[in-house]
């Protein structure tokens, strides 16, 4: 029998992620220490392999096993290990010492699920051999979606080029427990000038927990920044089944106009794919508008400020929204820890 | 009292190590999760010091630890730690800033035990300072030796230049598993065309295994490939006090003809040691007959494939061997966990 | 209400410290396995942040974590980490990517205690870009302090610029150990040659761990290689509180006469801080006369001998002093587990 895995929230229903984002918020409230009313992880293992950076990911994910009873431990892939291999039928007489077909039913057999973070960067210049490669051939997700196919048990994505469903995850969590009933409730994921390009994987992911949380969305961004049409598709239909909608804009005032959440993330353009960073760069003349500060948050309707961190201040955000009671970037980030003791709980309980 | 280290199964006897291959299975039958049926460790910590990059090893004690009810920490030898001195009587003015003396006192003071990989490439270019040795010299395992002389607690080989005692444990779990009674059965290792040069730790304690289980062994390699003529010497010993015997052959279709294991391995010549790469490579005009492939197993007694991984596919061995049912490459992987938990419950429990 | 943090002993009376000292002799008397007569922290999370290489900080962490029923994470900060910005304002389009401002409350709400060691080295050429500056600057450890401010829950100070109380409680609780009542007795600091400048939090926390048993203490050491006037004015005061005295000298034979304690350390004079290695690398006019060897311990009165470690050997001491019976530093070192369970259940029991 193949394990259910959490690649991709659009694997699970509306219905299957609220009632994991009302989980997490149960588990919140328990407060610190061992989970009493939440499954028993004893002796259970959690395998991290991460091809990249993480705090907030692998923190939560090792205090979540913790809280559940469990224990994790967390690979650097390329450093701690080998180079692995993912396709088919090659000759492995060059830089590839293993092959996910090997590894993953060794690490699904030593471990109780595995966590893997494998995202590329958008522009050349990056330490994975895959840097520089279009959206067309990142957005399949090999490596992970190999490993999940040859795992025992199962796989949890954390942040791929396509999707991050654990933030996704708890974002919803916190928009629960911002709003209470999410429902109906005006939601703007606002594009935001950086200095260079950002992959799409953590928007994608947000946009969707606000569709599973049946928001009106508005996804407002500068023309040519849309997110991936299928995902922005899937989305407005999930939107639209859980009693919201979504539409895009690149008008300001009019969709931060009486939003109760201005949620901030920046990407590049999904044809900035595999080009060189001097061509990706997010042009200058955006960074004035395209900035959160507390001009546009009076025009909200009282809303909350959420982004992913981390956050660079003053080019994201002002610090003036940072600084203010209206933002909810720590609140978001914990809820990290209780969204993935939630899925944990439920894949391994 | 000192304690009892697990350096290489030559210190143990053959009964010793089929008890703890017994229970590697019995755990493994066990399951999942914490087990009961089994020494608790709760608040025991086994330090794990890696001079060399690790993925099965390290994640297989870290798990076993937590199935006991302890816990593991994992450091990587120079980034996170200090560079260590081994020699006695240096002044240490130059480029080691703790000496062995004190590194195992201390280590196993703060720890119940502590793990050692640390294994020298065969050929320089390596990042160990003692790349470029001979085998005479590295043979020695000096730095293991001085820590396990200093330590306090029990230390376990997680790969030296000589012995892999925890992968031969494995495999007699895995001959067990497989065989039932692996006594008389015939055991080929045979070596591997690979494109450099590989240390001879793991074959000689694969050889050990299948020597301490009793099996009729024979060691196929092309000609100046054999392995350390001591340790070779000892094997033949110990298999034919355990009812077994050894012998050594190039012939590749006589050894492989009504085998019911073939283990594959490959290794460097033992006068590699230390030469630099372009002079260590297995010669080319090798490569084609020193694979396994499905022409190969069909020779066999329907021999079960062995390899300790990571192995390249199509190197190797061929697709067709490793996606056959016959491939125990991942059970065999997966009791690394098991007999790291029998070997963590023997010493500490 | 704010937690309360160990950032530096001076926060914490010397009566306060003496009690977590003996707490710490307490729970080493109990041995190996969970601390049974302690708080036990099942399901919190330590989270470790190191800025610079550490074996006996970071294991003597996790250890005292598990012997309590918790856990421990440790981050590599640079490598694990993205690149933190703690100057408040700053429009963050460089090099930085998170600001201790969304760092420390999103750690302390996914951990239950956070463990910082961020310590630049005293000349440029380290990998820190703090590395090249003053004293001045550097002593007002501005992250770790921003950190603890901006945090939720305990933060714990593994090392910075100017402390390291969980070395210096650890000098206590042997002090204590191997003096039982340290109050009145003779204790000398002792200065040594060492072939590069080293920073100087250890040596003050050391005295100020002296200081705080009631020591009469000899802060020996060349002309201009005081320790930071502001803390051995500190150390005076709560020496003279607690019972003892400290005095200043360049004497060896006078300080070494009599003592019962001999604690060698190297450290950098306060001017070296940001100046090139060339500039600051102790004078080797020094290096005959500041070495502790057997001539100097025959002078004492039946001293121990102490080091924080790492130790370079027949630099700092010579291996007659580090083999002799009077040597305690691997027991000084196996303290640092106890006297982390200590800090760790007074803050998280």
């Amino acid at each position: 029998m193949k394990p259910r895995h959490f690649l991709s929230s659009l694997d699970w229903s509306s219905e299957e992620l609220a009632d994991l984002a009302v989980t997490a918020l149960n588990y919140k409230a328990q407060g610190r220490g061992r989970l009493h009313e939440a499954p028993d992880l004893a002796g259970q293992v959690l395998g991290l392999l991460f091809f990249n950076p993480s705090v907030r990911t692998r923190v939560s994910c090792e205090s979540a096993m913790a809280r559940l009873g469990g224990s994790a431990t967390a690979l650097a892939a390329g450093t701690d290990t080998w180079r692995f291999e993912e396709r088919d039928g090659v000759v492995m007489d060059g830089n590839t010492q293993e092959h996910v077909r090997e590894l993953a039913p060794v690490l699904s057999g030593l471990c109780d699920a595995v966590g893997i973070r494998k995202a590329e960067m958008m522009s050349g210049g990056g330490s994975s051999e895959a840097a520089g490669a279009s959206w067309e051939e990142l957005s399949s997700d090999s490596f992970l979606n190999a490993f999940a196919r040859h795992s025992e048990v199962p796989v949890i994505n954390l942040e791929s080029n396509a999707f991050h469903p654990c933030q996704g995850l708890a974002d919803m969590a916190t928009l629960r427990e911002l709003l209470g009933e999410p429902r109906g409730e005006k939601y703007v994921l606002t594009w935001a000038w950086h200095p260079k390009a950002l992959p799409v994987a953590t928007p994608h992911s947000q946009l969707l927990a606000a569709a599973d949380s049946g928001m009106r969305i508005t996804l407002l961004r500068p023309e040519g920044y849309s997110l991936a049409p299928e995902v922005v598709e899937q989305a407005r239909e999930r939107a639209e089944s859980a009693g919201g909608c979504l539409e895009e804009s690149s008008d300001q005032e009019d969709a931060i106009s009486g939003a109760r959440i201005i949620c901030a993330k920046s990407w590049g353009r999904l044809d900035a794919y595999g080009q060189p960073p001097e061509r990706t760069r997010p042009a200058d003349e955006l960074r004035q508008d395209w900035i959160v500060n507390a001009e546009k948050m009076a025009l909200t309707n009282a809303a909350r400020f959420m982004h992913c961190l981390p956050i660079r201040r003053n080019v994201i955000a002002t610090d003036e929204v940072l600084d203010s009671p209206s933002c909810a970037v720590a609140l978001q980030a914990t809820n990290r820890l209780w969204s993935a003791a939630a899925v944990l709980g439920r894949l391994l309980g």
